[in-house]
Protein backbone atom coordinates (compact mmCIF):
# COMPACT_ATOMS: atom_id res chain seq x y z
CA UNK A 1 0.00 0.00 0.00
CA UNK A 2 2.68 2.49 0.78
CA UNK A 3 4.12 1.71 -2.52
CA UNK A 4 0.76 2.20 -4.19
CA UNK A 5 0.07 5.51 -2.54
CA UNK A 6 3.65 6.93 -3.83
CA UNK A 7 4.82 7.31 0.16
CA UNK A 8 7.91 4.77 -0.65
CA UNK A 9 10.15 3.91 -3.64
CA UNK A 10 11.34 0.55 -2.06
CA UNK A 11 9.29 -1.54 0.82
CA UNK A 12 9.98 -4.56 1.85
CA UNK A 13 9.36 -6.77 5.25
CA UNK A 14 13.17 -8.05 4.28
CA UNK A 15 16.23 -6.28 6.29
CA UNK A 16 18.20 -6.87 3.58
CA UNK A 17 16.80 -3.74 1.87
CA UNK A 18 18.13 -1.36 4.79
CA UNK A 19 21.65 -2.34 3.13
CA UNK A 20 21.00 0.29 0.10
CA UNK A 21 19.99 3.07 3.19
CA UNK A 22 22.44 5.66 3.99
CA UNK A 23 20.04 6.34 6.89
CA UNK A 24 17.45 4.37 8.90
CA UNK A 25 14.55 5.71 10.71
CA UNK A 26 13.41 3.55 13.80
CA UNK A 27 9.41 3.99 13.91
CA UNK A 28 8.49 1.28 16.14
CA UNK A 29 6.76 1.79 19.48
CA UNK A 30 9.28 2.87 21.75
CA UNK A 31 9.32 -0.58 23.67
CA UNK A 32 10.62 -2.00 20.58
CA UNK A 33 13.30 0.33 19.51
CA UNK A 34 16.17 -1.12 21.79
CA UNK A 35 15.54 -4.51 21.10
CA UNK A 36 15.33 -3.90 17.05
CA UNK A 37 18.47 -2.94 16.92
CA UNK A 38 20.70 -5.81 17.01
CA UNK A 39 18.21 -7.32 14.70
CA UNK A 40 19.31 -4.99 11.93
CA UNK A 41 23.17 -4.35 12.90
CA UNK A 42 23.81 -6.90 10.54
CA UNK A 43 22.45 -5.87 7.65
CA UNK A 44 23.99 -2.18 7.64
CA UNK A 45 27.31 -0.54 6.97
CA UNK A 46 29.96 0.92 9.75
CA UNK A 47 28.54 4.39 8.19
CA UNK A 48 24.77 3.73 8.13
CA UNK A 49 22.99 6.30 10.32
CA UNK A 50 20.32 4.99 12.56
CA UNK A 51 17.76 7.60 14.55
CA UNK A 52 14.53 6.93 16.35
CA UNK A 53 11.00 8.46 16.62
CA UNK A 54 10.64 8.08 19.99
CA UNK A 55 8.88 10.25 22.16
CA UNK A 56 11.15 9.78 25.40
CA UNK A 57 15.40 10.03 24.55
CA UNK A 58 17.35 9.37 27.47
CA UNK A 59 17.09 5.83 27.86
CA UNK A 60 16.84 4.89 24.33
CA UNK A 61 19.77 7.24 23.41
CA UNK A 62 21.73 5.72 26.35
CA UNK A 63 21.57 1.98 25.06
CA UNK A 64 20.95 2.73 21.48
CA UNK A 65 24.94 4.75 20.92
CA UNK A 66 26.17 1.75 23.12
CA UNK A 67 24.87 -0.73 20.37
CA UNK A 68 25.43 1.46 17.33
CA UNK A 69 27.63 4.83 17.78
CA UNK A 70 26.20 6.45 14.61
CA UNK A 71 22.96 7.08 16.08
CA UNK A 72 21.09 10.20 16.88
CA UNK A 73 17.89 10.35 19.19
CA UNK A 74 15.31 12.56 17.32
CA UNK A 75 11.59 12.82 18.51
CA UNK A 76 9.43 14.84 15.75
CA UNK A 77 6.34 16.24 17.78
CA UNK A 78 3.57 15.45 15.23
CA UNK A 79 0.93 13.41 14.53
CA UNK A 80 -2.66 12.44 14.85
CA UNK A 81 -4.71 10.21 16.92
CA UNK A 82 -4.53 7.64 13.73
CA UNK A 83 -1.97 5.88 12.60
CA UNK A 84 -0.56 3.38 9.62
CA UNK A 85 0.04 3.72 6.36
CA UNK A 86 -3.21 5.26 5.60
CA UNK A 87 -2.68 7.86 7.83
CA UNK A 88 0.36 9.35 5.90
CA UNK A 89 0.05 13.02 5.55
CA UNK A 90 2.36 14.37 2.93
CA UNK A 91 2.51 18.03 5.45
CA UNK A 92 2.95 16.39 8.32
CA UNK A 93 6.14 18.02 9.50
CA UNK A 94 5.64 21.40 8.28
CA UNK A 95 6.06 23.56 11.39
CA UNK A 96 6.23 21.58 13.43
CA UNK A 97 8.72 20.66 16.20
CA UNK A 98 11.50 18.39 15.67
CA UNK A 99 14.15 17.82 18.90
CA UNK A 100 17.17 16.00 17.86
CA UNK A 101 19.34 15.07 20.98
CA UNK A 102 23.05 14.59 20.31
CA UNK A 103 25.41 13.59 22.96
CA UNK A 104 28.99 14.35 23.12
CA UNK A 105 29.71 10.75 21.79
CA UNK A 106 27.59 11.76 18.56
CA UNK A 107 29.56 12.03 15.43
CA UNK A 108 28.82 15.74 13.90
CA UNK A 109 28.78 14.31 10.29
CA UNK A 110 25.94 11.74 12.03
CA UNK A 111 23.53 14.67 12.88
CA UNK A 112 23.85 17.46 10.78
CA UNK A 113 22.73 14.69 7.79
CA UNK A 114 19.12 13.78 9.96
CA UNK A 115 18.69 17.47 10.67
CA UNK A 116 19.38 17.97 6.77
CA UNK A 117 16.48 15.25 6.18
CA UNK A 118 13.91 16.30 8.58
CA UNK A 119 14.79 19.85 7.82
CA UNK A 120 13.79 18.96 4.40
CA UNK A 121 9.92 18.13 5.75
CA UNK A 122 9.40 21.67 6.79
CA UNK A 123 10.12 21.04 10.45
CA UNK A 124 11.18 23.50 12.98
CA UNK A 125 14.56 21.69 14.35
CA UNK A 126 15.37 22.41 17.75
CA UNK A 127 18.83 20.49 19.50
CA UNK A 128 18.66 19.54 23.29
CA UNK A 129 20.37 17.05 25.07
CA UNK A 130 18.19 13.59 25.92
CA UNK A 131 17.89 14.62 29.80
CA UNK A 132 16.87 18.15 29.01
CA UNK A 133 14.21 16.85 26.43
CA UNK A 134 12.48 14.25 28.51
CA UNK A 135 11.87 17.16 31.26
CA UNK A 136 10.26 19.39 29.12
CA UNK A 137 8.07 16.75 27.27
CA UNK A 138 6.88 15.83 30.88
CA UNK A 139 5.58 19.13 31.40
CA UNK A 140 3.92 19.79 27.88
CA UNK A 141 3.05 15.48 27.00
CA UNK A 142 3.21 13.34 29.31
CA UNK A 143 1.53 15.11 32.65
CA UNK A 144 -1.64 16.86 30.55
CA UNK A 145 -2.37 13.08 29.70
CA UNK A 146 -2.08 12.26 33.74
CA UNK A 147 -4.25 15.37 34.49
CA UNK A 148 -6.16 15.03 31.51
CA UNK A 149 -7.26 11.06 32.20
CA UNK A 150 -7.85 12.38 36.22
CA UNK A 151 -10.55 14.76 35.01
CA UNK A 152 -12.45 11.93 32.97
CA UNK A 153 -12.26 9.47 36.06
CA UNK A 154 -13.26 11.91 38.43
CA UNK A 155 -16.30 12.49 36.66
CA UNK A 156 -17.27 9.09 35.72
CA UNK A 157 -16.82 8.62 39.58
CA UNK A 158 -19.44 10.80 40.46
CA UNK A 159 -21.82 9.18 42.88
CA UNK A 160 -24.79 11.06 41.91
CA UNK A 161 -26.23 9.31 38.40
CA UNK A 162 -28.20 12.39 38.00
CA UNK A 163 -25.63 14.82 38.05
CA UNK A 164 -23.46 12.33 35.95
CA UNK A 165 -25.33 12.25 33.42
CA UNK A 166 -26.08 16.09 33.48
CA UNK A 167 -22.35 16.44 33.32
CA UNK A 168 -22.02 14.13 30.32
CA UNK A 169 -24.81 15.80 28.42
CA UNK A 170 -23.62 19.52 29.19
CA UNK A 171 -19.69 18.63 28.31
CA UNK A 172 -18.73 21.46 25.19
CA UNK A 173 -15.50 22.61 23.75
CA UNK A 174 -13.80 23.42 27.17
CA UNK A 175 -14.78 20.03 28.91
CA UNK A 176 -13.48 18.15 25.69
CA UNK A 177 -10.06 20.11 25.04
CA UNK A 178 -9.05 19.47 28.64
CA UNK A 179 -9.83 15.78 28.85
CA UNK A 180 -9.07 15.09 25.40
CA UNK A 181 -5.40 13.67 25.89
CA UNK A 182 -6.90 11.94 28.49
CA UNK A 183 -9.12 10.21 26.58
CA UNK A 184 -6.46 8.84 24.03
CA UNK A 185 -3.92 5.73 23.11
CA UNK A 186 -3.58 3.95 26.83
CA UNK A 187 -0.31 2.16 25.64
CA UNK A 188 0.86 5.08 24.18
CA UNK A 189 0.17 6.85 28.16
CA UNK A 190 1.38 3.99 29.74
CA UNK A 191 4.93 3.85 27.84
CA UNK A 192 5.16 7.82 28.46
CA UNK A 193 5.03 6.77 32.10
CA UNK A 194 7.24 4.19 31.93
CA UNK A 195 9.79 5.71 30.02
CA UNK A 196 10.30 8.98 31.40
CA UNK A 197 9.09 7.92 35.08
CA UNK A 198 11.52 10.30 37.07
CA UNK A 199 11.01 13.32 35.22
CA UNK A 200 7.06 12.95 34.91
CA UNK A 201 6.95 11.86 38.40
CA UNK A 202 8.77 15.28 39.31
CA UNK A 203 6.33 17.50 37.21
CA UNK A 204 3.72 15.96 38.63
CA UNK A 205 4.56 17.16 42.45
CA UNK A 206 4.74 20.75 41.33
CA UNK A 207 1.89 20.20 39.65
CA UNK A 208 -0.28 18.89 43.01
CA UNK A 209 1.64 21.57 44.59
CA UNK A 210 0.02 24.49 42.26
CA UNK A 211 -3.14 22.75 42.73
CA UNK A 212 -3.06 23.36 45.83
CA UNK A 213 -2.86 26.66 46.22
CA UNK A 214 -5.73 27.13 44.04
CA UNK A 215 -7.30 24.48 46.52
CA UNK A 216 -6.62 26.97 49.51
CA UNK A 217 -7.51 30.30 47.67
CA UNK A 218 -11.10 28.71 46.73
CA UNK A 219 -11.40 26.82 50.54
CA UNK A 220 -10.13 29.95 52.04
CA UNK A 221 -12.82 32.03 49.97
CA UNK A 222 -9.15 34.00 49.34
CA UNK A 223 -10.62 35.61 46.02
CA UNK A 224 -7.62 38.41 45.61
CA UNK A 225 -4.92 35.60 45.57
CA UNK A 226 -7.23 33.72 42.88
CA UNK A 227 -7.52 36.31 40.55
CA UNK A 228 -3.81 36.94 40.82
CA UNK A 229 -2.94 33.26 40.14
CA UNK A 230 -5.36 33.49 37.02
CA UNK A 231 -4.35 36.85 35.67
CA UNK A 232 -1.07 34.95 35.62
CA UNK A 233 -1.86 31.90 34.08
CA UNK A 234 -3.51 33.76 31.66
CA UNK A 235 -0.31 35.94 30.47
CA UNK A 236 1.85 32.96 31.22
CA UNK A 237 -0.16 30.74 28.74
CA UNK A 238 0.18 32.93 25.48
CA UNK A 239 4.28 32.21 26.21
CA UNK A 240 3.77 28.49 24.95
CA UNK A 241 4.16 28.26 21.37
CA UNK A 242 1.14 26.75 20.54
CA UNK A 243 -1.00 28.91 22.34
CA UNK A 244 -0.38 32.52 20.83
CA UNK A 245 -2.23 34.48 18.38
CA UNK A 246 -5.25 31.97 19.79
CA UNK B 1 -24.13 50.05 16.92
CA UNK B 2 -26.22 46.84 17.60
CA UNK B 3 -28.98 48.49 15.72
CA UNK B 4 -26.62 49.23 13.12
CA UNK B 5 -25.94 45.48 12.64
CA UNK B 6 -29.29 44.75 12.64
CA UNK B 7 -29.08 42.60 15.75
CA UNK B 8 -31.95 44.75 17.51
CA UNK B 9 -35.13 46.59 16.54
CA UNK B 10 -34.45 49.50 19.27
CA UNK B 11 -31.76 49.57 21.79
CA UNK B 12 -31.42 52.36 24.70
CA UNK B 13 -29.48 52.90 27.63
CA UNK B 14 -32.82 53.83 29.66
CA UNK B 15 -35.00 51.47 31.25
CA UNK B 16 -38.09 53.19 30.06
CA UNK B 17 -38.19 50.40 26.89
CA UNK B 18 -38.12 47.37 29.06
CA UNK B 19 -41.95 48.31 29.84
CA UNK B 20 -42.87 46.87 25.74
CA UNK B 21 -40.86 43.75 26.79
CA UNK B 22 -43.08 40.40 27.49
CA UNK B 23 -39.65 38.22 28.55
CA UNK B 24 -36.68 40.09 29.94
CA UNK B 25 -32.42 38.46 29.48
CA UNK B 26 -30.47 39.60 32.15
CA UNK B 27 -27.19 39.41 30.43
CA UNK B 28 -24.69 40.90 32.71
CA UNK B 29 -21.85 39.86 34.60
CA UNK B 30 -22.61 36.98 37.02
CA UNK B 31 -22.25 39.56 39.97
CA UNK B 32 -24.52 41.74 38.87
CA UNK B 33 -27.74 40.20 37.84
CA UNK B 34 -29.05 40.06 41.45
CA UNK B 35 -28.81 43.95 42.08
CA UNK B 36 -30.14 44.63 38.48
CA UNK B 37 -33.59 43.26 39.11
CA UNK B 38 -34.34 46.15 41.69
CA UNK B 39 -33.29 48.57 39.21
CA UNK B 40 -35.83 47.33 36.73
CA UNK B 41 -38.47 45.74 38.48
CA UNK B 42 -40.33 49.63 38.18
CA UNK B 43 -40.04 49.37 34.74
CA UNK B 44 -41.99 46.51 34.38
CA UNK B 45 -45.45 44.59 34.38
CA UNK B 46 -46.19 41.29 36.83
CA UNK B 47 -47.04 39.55 33.65
CA UNK B 48 -43.17 40.22 32.36
CA UNK B 49 -40.99 37.48 32.49
CA UNK B 50 -37.02 37.59 33.60
CA UNK B 51 -34.88 35.26 32.64
CA UNK B 52 -30.73 35.23 33.23
CA UNK B 53 -27.83 33.95 31.51
CA UNK B 54 -25.47 33.54 34.63
CA UNK B 55 -23.67 30.11 34.46
CA UNK B 56 -23.99 29.26 38.22
CA UNK B 57 -27.74 29.03 38.84
CA UNK B 58 -28.63 27.89 42.78
CA UNK B 59 -27.84 31.54 44.52
CA UNK B 60 -29.08 33.52 41.62
CA UNK B 61 -32.17 31.29 41.38
CA UNK B 62 -32.85 32.06 44.70
CA UNK B 63 -32.91 35.60 45.37
CA UNK B 64 -34.44 36.72 41.94
CA UNK B 65 -36.98 34.26 42.35
CA UNK B 66 -38.13 36.20 45.51
CA UNK B 67 -37.40 39.63 44.22
CA UNK B 68 -39.54 39.03 40.95
CA UNK B 69 -41.71 35.19 40.96
CA UNK B 70 -42.31 35.38 36.85
CA UNK B 71 -38.19 34.58 36.99
CA UNK B 72 -37.09 31.43 34.86
CA UNK B 73 -33.14 30.58 35.29
CA UNK B 74 -31.05 30.08 32.52
CA UNK B 75 -27.88 29.12 30.95
CA UNK B 76 -26.40 29.14 27.41
CA UNK B 77 -23.71 27.25 27.25
CA UNK B 78 -22.40 28.75 23.90
CA UNK B 79 -19.92 31.58 23.30
CA UNK B 80 -16.57 32.36 22.30
CA UNK B 81 -13.70 34.36 23.99
CA UNK B 82 -15.08 37.59 22.71
CA UNK B 83 -17.41 40.18 23.95
CA UNK B 84 -19.85 43.05 23.43
CA UNK B 85 -21.84 43.75 20.32
CA UNK B 86 -19.15 42.99 17.76
CA UNK B 87 -18.79 39.31 18.60
CA UNK B 88 -22.62 38.85 17.87
CA UNK B 89 -22.96 35.43 15.47
CA UNK B 90 -26.43 34.44 14.41
CA UNK B 91 -25.79 30.97 14.52
CA UNK B 92 -24.37 31.09 17.80
CA UNK B 93 -26.57 28.64 19.94
CA UNK B 94 -27.47 26.29 17.02
CA UNK B 95 -27.32 23.01 18.10
CA UNK B 96 -25.46 24.09 21.58
CA UNK B 97 -27.18 23.24 25.53
CA UNK B 98 -29.58 25.70 26.93
CA UNK B 99 -30.44 24.57 30.48
CA UNK B 100 -33.44 26.04 32.23
CA UNK B 101 -33.71 25.66 36.11
CA UNK B 102 -37.14 26.27 36.88
CA UNK B 103 -38.16 25.13 40.85
CA UNK B 104 -41.74 24.19 42.06
CA UNK B 105 -42.54 28.10 42.66
CA UNK B 106 -41.61 28.77 38.59
CA UNK B 107 -44.60 29.68 36.55
CA UNK B 108 -45.18 26.76 33.86
CA UNK B 109 -46.28 29.50 31.87
CA UNK B 110 -42.90 31.81 31.74
CA UNK B 111 -41.00 28.45 31.60
CA UNK B 112 -43.43 27.62 28.67
CA UNK B 113 -42.00 31.30 26.74
CA UNK B 114 -38.61 31.07 27.75
CA UNK B 115 -38.19 27.82 26.57
CA UNK B 116 -40.45 28.77 22.89
CA UNK B 117 -37.58 31.83 22.43
CA UNK B 118 -34.27 29.70 23.20
CA UNK B 119 -35.28 27.30 21.47
CA UNK B 120 -36.33 28.78 18.44
CA UNK B 121 -32.64 29.66 17.96
CA UNK B 122 -31.54 25.87 17.46
CA UNK B 123 -30.70 25.19 21.02
CA UNK B 124 -30.97 21.56 22.99
CA UNK B 125 -33.12 22.87 25.90
CA UNK B 126 -32.49 21.10 29.05
CA UNK B 127 -34.37 21.48 32.04
CA UNK B 128 -33.20 20.67 35.56
CA UNK B 129 -33.18 22.44 39.22
CA UNK B 130 -30.41 25.34 40.02
CA UNK B 131 -28.44 22.94 42.48
CA UNK B 132 -27.87 19.83 39.86
CA UNK B 133 -27.22 22.31 37.06
CA UNK B 134 -24.56 23.48 39.71
CA UNK B 135 -23.04 20.33 40.14
CA UNK B 136 -23.29 18.85 36.61
CA UNK B 137 -21.37 22.40 35.71
CA UNK B 138 -18.82 22.36 38.03
CA UNK B 139 -17.86 18.89 36.84
CA UNK B 140 -17.61 20.25 33.03
CA UNK B 141 -16.95 23.90 32.97
CA UNK B 142 -15.29 25.05 36.28
CA UNK B 143 -12.80 22.31 37.42
CA UNK B 144 -11.69 21.97 34.39
CA UNK B 145 -10.73 25.53 34.52
CA UNK B 146 -8.70 24.97 38.25
CA UNK B 147 -6.95 21.99 36.85
CA UNK B 148 -5.64 23.84 33.68
CA UNK B 149 -4.27 26.90 35.47
CA UNK B 150 -2.83 24.57 37.56
CA UNK B 151 -1.44 23.06 34.82
CA UNK B 152 -0.20 26.16 33.48
CA UNK B 153 0.94 27.61 36.86
CA UNK B 154 3.02 24.70 37.57
CA UNK B 155 5.01 24.42 34.26
CA UNK B 156 5.85 28.41 34.91
CA UNK B 157 7.24 27.43 38.17
CA UNK B 158 9.97 24.70 36.80
CA UNK B 159 13.22 26.03 38.41
CA UNK B 160 15.64 25.15 35.41
CA UNK B 161 15.62 28.33 33.04
CA UNK B 162 16.15 25.53 30.08
CA UNK B 163 13.87 23.30 30.84
CA UNK B 164 11.01 25.79 31.21
CA UNK B 165 12.06 27.63 27.86
CA UNK B 166 12.36 24.11 25.93
CA UNK B 167 8.97 23.21 27.21
CA UNK B 168 7.60 26.97 26.23
CA UNK B 169 8.58 25.90 22.66
CA UNK B 170 8.01 22.59 22.07
CA UNK B 171 4.34 22.62 23.56
CA UNK B 172 2.07 21.45 21.09
CA UNK B 173 -1.55 21.21 20.80
CA UNK B 174 -2.02 18.71 23.55
CA UNK B 175 -0.66 21.01 25.92
CA UNK B 176 -2.27 23.82 23.82
CA UNK B 177 -5.73 22.32 24.73
CA UNK B 178 -5.59 20.67 27.96
CA UNK B 179 -4.23 24.19 29.08
CA UNK B 180 -6.42 26.47 27.01
CA UNK B 181 -9.20 27.10 29.52
CA UNK B 182 -6.94 27.88 32.85
CA UNK B 183 -5.37 30.80 30.04
CA UNK B 184 -8.83 32.61 29.76
CA UNK B 185 -10.54 35.37 31.39
CA UNK B 186 -9.27 35.15 35.40
CA UNK B 187 -12.54 37.32 36.68
CA UNK B 188 -14.95 34.71 34.70
CA UNK B 189 -12.75 32.04 36.61
CA UNK B 190 -13.06 34.06 40.01
CA UNK B 191 -16.68 34.01 39.49
CA UNK B 192 -17.53 30.85 38.47
CA UNK B 193 -15.25 30.12 41.93
CA UNK B 194 -17.19 32.33 43.42
CA UNK B 195 -20.96 31.72 43.16
CA UNK B 196 -20.05 28.20 42.24
CA UNK B 197 -17.54 27.36 45.67
CA UNK B 198 -19.01 24.06 47.49
CA UNK B 199 -20.32 21.86 44.33
CA UNK B 200 -16.40 22.91 43.14
CA UNK B 201 -14.96 21.81 46.32
CA UNK B 202 -16.31 19.02 46.33
CA UNK B 203 -15.62 18.12 42.67
CA UNK B 204 -11.62 19.15 43.29
CA UNK B 205 -12.09 16.56 46.10
CA UNK B 206 -12.37 13.43 44.42
CA UNK B 207 -10.29 15.05 41.13
CA UNK B 208 -7.09 14.90 43.82
CA UNK B 209 -8.31 11.21 44.77
CA UNK B 210 -8.48 10.20 41.30
CA UNK B 211 -5.33 11.93 40.62
CA UNK B 212 -3.73 10.48 43.62
CA UNK B 213 -4.79 6.48 42.01
CA UNK B 214 -2.73 7.26 38.88
CA UNK B 215 0.57 8.79 40.78
CA UNK B 216 0.24 6.06 43.18
CA UNK B 217 0.46 3.14 40.14
CA UNK B 218 3.84 5.61 38.58
CA UNK B 219 5.10 5.60 41.32
CA UNK B 220 4.44 1.72 42.47
CA UNK B 221 5.79 1.20 38.91
CA UNK B 222 2.05 -0.65 38.05
CA UNK B 223 1.59 -0.45 34.84
CA UNK B 224 -1.13 -2.94 34.67
CA UNK B 225 -3.41 -0.67 36.97
CA UNK B 226 -2.03 2.04 35.24
CA UNK B 227 -3.17 0.33 31.88
CA UNK B 228 -6.57 -0.08 32.90
CA UNK B 229 -7.37 3.07 34.38
CA UNK B 230 -6.24 4.90 31.05
CA UNK B 231 -8.38 2.38 29.27
CA UNK B 232 -11.21 3.32 31.54
CA UNK B 233 -10.91 6.53 30.71
CA UNK B 234 -10.62 6.35 26.67
CA UNK B 235 -13.89 4.31 26.87
CA UNK B 236 -15.61 6.78 29.52
CA UNK B 237 -14.19 10.01 26.85
CA UNK B 238 -16.90 9.16 24.22
CA UNK B 239 -19.46 8.99 26.51
CA UNK B 240 -19.67 13.10 27.36
CA UNK B 241 -21.62 15.00 24.33
CA UNK B 242 -19.02 16.91 22.89
CA UNK B 243 -16.12 14.34 22.65
CA UNK B 244 -18.00 11.36 20.51
CA UNK B 245 -17.50 11.20 17.31
CA UNK B 246 -13.67 12.83 16.67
Amino acid sequence: MALAIGAVDEASVNYDLLSLADVVFLCTPISQIVPTLPKICPYISERTILTDVGSVKAPIVQECSQLWPNFVGGHPMAGTANWGITAAERDLFVGKVYVLTPTEMTPPRAVKKVETIVRSLGSLVYHCSPELHDRAVAWISHLPVIISASLIRACLQEGEAEVRQLAQEFASSGFRDTSRVGGGNPELGVMMARYNRQALLRSLVQYCHSLEELINCIEQENWESLQEILSQTQQGWSGFRSCDGE
